[in-house]
């Protein structure tokens, strides 16, 4: 029993490799080539560490780290859509719960059904754990696109406004200091001229 | 205060995405280049969460995720040195040492020590906790190993005592059920002549 058990689950483990090959918008910070999703959860789970004391107190931080080692999973199959790109966002839902089904569905049954609850959970956002590590999704491509001087913005052409509108409402509903920063990133990026109006 | 303590904490996160351009010697399973140290932390942290059940009961997940995402942030300053590369691991203690110092000393004070410290604990080994991060940091690469015909082994001549001699002592502190899954892996590719006697 404990053998195939383990089987199913170095079968996920294996199979979860291919997040190293889904690419993303956002560059690495030495500008060399743009990140992946497998090094973006890394970064956006040390960083709900790092950061977890702006979180509510009743925020279970294991429970954070863990959504966010989950969140881009299901890009294996329905590849990462442009968080900008309007259409392929809403044909996003769909192909996502299949690829849900299918990745998750490598498991075990029981850690099938938890580990997409997690994600489910991350993706509807109501939660606390939720909100707070939706900041951090959010959060990360703001500080890439500012200190790579806009670079992944400017490509797509990127305006002020859209920013605002997809950033800004989660990351109040995460923390007011990550709002706070997010704002005067924005002003910024657009007095430098990375963002049009 | 605040408004210092989280350009401080912002700064580290930015300076850790160095991490990504890390090169290690395992190879991403589609084979078409070598992983690096990022997407390597995301993977055995997300190994540590589907394979909790094999810990000793009284192991805390959370601390064993917690080192592992910050197990290779030394590496940035130090490189990685090559598991079955006995010089380059000899001279590694006194590099990573003024790495730690380095990198980790960019937090606030008190965030510095804290991180420090699971850095340290995972590299002593000695806690349930840190046996269990150093079997998932030891599994990963031998499961890449078996599932890419041996390929970082074979480019090596990496030969079979050496991998168990690195790796089972480890993986019997962190769980039998790894170490006979290893046993058995190594077993496995020696027969098909991917490590050498």
């Amino acid at each position: 029993m404990t053998g195939d058990r383990l089987a199913r689950q170095v079968a996920f483990l294996l199979e979860v490799d291919r997040l190293k090959g889904i690419g993303r918008q956002s560059y690495v910070l030495g500008g060399e080539r743009k990140e992946n999703s497998a090094e973006h959860s890394w970064h956006v789970a040390l960083m709900a560490l790092v950061l977890a004391e702006y979180a509510p107190p009743e925020v279970d931080l294991a429970r954070v780290v863990r959504m966010l080692l989950v969140h881009d999973l299901v890009e294996i199959d329905a590849g990462d859509a442009y968080f900008y790109d309007a259409a392929a966002n809403e044909a996003k839902p769909d192909r996502e719960q299949a690829a849900a089904e299918r990745i998750f569905g490598l498991l075990p049954s029981d850690q099938a059904a938890d580990l997409r609850a997690a994600w489910e959970e991350f993706e509807i956002g109501e939660t606390s754990e939720a909100r707070f590590a939706k900041g951090m999704d959010r959060l990360m491509p703001l500080l890439h696109n500012h200190h790579t001087q806009g670079r992944s913005w400017r490509e797509h052409g990127i305006r002020r406004g859209q920013v605002e509108n997809r950033l800004l409402p989660d990351l109040a509903k995460a923390s007011p200091a990550f709002h706070a920063l997010a704002v005067a990133l924005i002003d910024d990026a657009f007095k430098r001229g990375w963002l049009v109006e």
